[in-house]
């Protein structure tokens, strides 16, 4: 059965009346459906609208609340600490990262942990707020526990994503949003869903064995941390991911490590919580307080160039720049509409369902 | 024939000499003594003492200023930059992180980004300042063109590495502290010595093949960003090597890409230098600027116990925590000396004999 195409303002309609039938407030369905169907036009097609029943889930569970006061509860001229009061993260993360931006125009910087937070869709959507002011946007977030550090077969991390993102002049921005895993989980899913076997390096199995069945993780397998062994830099795609955790977390006071509450249902809730919700860790950075941001944009066009003109490896192709591959996704998507398989449209159909809504009115 | 044994005050008399020799002030070559002698004691016996006579080289050829005039150029409440002077990075680091540390005295955070400096050893000596004053350290730069992107030969990036270290209560500090390659150039050096085969996805040769010899990077064979290959994650890799390098270089007008001065006499230099020296980049976020400091310790403590207490891999070792074996070298040889084979011993004292200094008095 070949793919369903939807048009940006179908999928939009549709994510914004789920939101509005859970409680959100107008504003909040809005900022939610922007949040989540970024994903979707950046072709991260496991983290948009895909997901969206899985939102529906948590708040079924009162682990989303629809109405969240979200507010600073510690700030410095440069720092915030903002408590998402269990609201989507899809709405925590934009207000927490206009308070780093907001930080940013008075003292150069602004760096805002959070709390009481839940799954914030992707991080390029997030950081890039920040391009518009002429500001470095970085965004982070902890994630449900499916990473064992090195030598482990404990899920003691997740995904842990980083994105920094930073303007340019005539080039396009420079986005780098990627997991400090070997391969994000959305990857897997995708493996999964065609029944294909995952490469080596990316799975391991509940005792530790390396594996290349893409549905260990739902048998107490892990995903492995960027570098895959010891031999070849797990121990550095395991640091990262704990410094995201560390950044999001424990600087914040949500939950870390093995604590923090999952996304997936079969995922158990942890026994233990050492804190509130999922943690996030957002920053902006003016590029006038470095420098004129006209040099800096100049000197990233030529950093740019450069990289576009190195030689390739025989029968391999350009070399890509971060952020590439989304932004080329997003013109085409733009013009051709979203390609979902059955399997979604049917998940979201019985969604819309279950909801009295209309998947295209 | 057996490692030579040092004692840390031997090694810094010697290096202090050396640097006086050069034209440093008392100052400056106690500081420069201590930045590189840190990675001895560490164990990061690569960049330690044995890089000693390639500091002196870049001296030789003017490219080491012995008596730098380092100071801020520009400057927010949260962030600055500092003009390295063409000084020794062993002195200029610690200057800019200090800077980072007083910024964060008052908003929050500090950020500096560094122009017109040089090697500056290791990026924990540099990150762990902040440690005792309670603050978060960050650490990283650019360095000399080895590592190819994903799809390409040139050599367009440094190993980039990269320090966090943060406070903990009881438990000693997580310092995270790697290159964003598979493997650091250090450990291929160590393969170099010893005329051992690396592992496969650690270098490639100049045409891109995967290479198991160490010794391509002197023809022209470039070293593989963390993830080895794109199955893998070298995209991750090469995207950090590209951030450390806009945060370093860009933001500060150092040089950046294939255009940074190089530290080994076999990279040549660049005809291009489109800013100036190399670029590093610290930040220093104070713990209180987010929660009080007692409450991210205990939670750290938290954190590091429950990853001390994983189950391990039958067969593998116990996980570890970021730092502990650099600690553990530290413990091991305050009590031993600092072990050196015959090559680094027979380097140091031709070293020694060519400056007119004794090695031990």
């Amino acid at each position: 059965m070949p793919d369903q195409l939807f048009t940006y303002q179908q999928l939009f309609d549709f994510t914004r009346s789920v939101f509005l039938k859970l409680g959100c407030s107008e504003d909040h369905a809005e900022i939610a459906s922007r949040s989540l169907l970024s994903a979707d036009m950046r072709g991260i097609d496991s983290h948009g609208i895909a997901r969206l029943s899985g939102y529906v889930r948590l708040w079924e569970v009162k682990r989303i609340n629809a109405k969240p006061v979200i507010k600073i509860i510690h700030e410095t001229l440069s720092t915030a600490v903002v408590d998402g009061d269990s609201g989507l993260g899809l709405v925590v993360a934009p207000y927490a990262m206009q308070v780093a931006i907001e930080k940013a125009k008075q003292a150069g910087t602004g760096w805002v942990s959070v709390q009481h937070s839940n799954h914030f869709g992707i991080a390029a959507h997030h950081a890039m707020m920040a391009l518009e002011h002429d500001m470095i946007g970085i965004a982070m977030t902890n994630a449900s526990p499916l990473v064992a550090p090195t030598f482990s077969i404990d899920r003691m991390l997740g995904t842990n994503p980083i994105c920094v993102a930073a303007p340019a002049g005539n080039e396009p921005p420079f986005v780098a949003d990627f997991a400090t895993t070997t391969a994000a989980n959305g990857k897997l899913e995708i493996l999964q869903r065609k029944n294909e076997e995952a490469p080596m390096g990316w799975i391991q199995d509940k005792d530790g064995n390396i594996s290349t069945d893409p549905h260990e993780l739902k048998n107490g397998g892990a995903l492995l941390p960027l570098g895959s062994d010891r031999e070849h830099g797990s121990h550095k795609g395991y640091a990262l991911g704990a410094i995201v955790d560390i950044f999001s977390a424990i600087l914040s006071g949500a939950n870390y490590a093995p604590w923090v509450p999952p996304f997936p249902a079969y995922v158990p809730m942890p026994e233990q919580q050492p804190g509130k919700g999922i943690g996030h860790f957002f920053g902006a950075m003016r590029i006038d307080a470095f420098r004129p941001a006209q040099d800096f944009k100049k000197h990233m066009d030529n950093w740019i160039s450069g990289f576009r003109n190195c030689r390739t490896i025989s029968g391999q192709q350009k070399v890509l720049i971060p952020g590439d591959p989304e932004r080329e996704s997003e013109l085409a998507r733009k013009e051709l509409g979203i390609p979902f398989p059955a399997s979604v449209v049917n998940d979201l159909q019985s969604l819309a369902d279950k909801m009295g809504l209309e998947l295209i009115p």
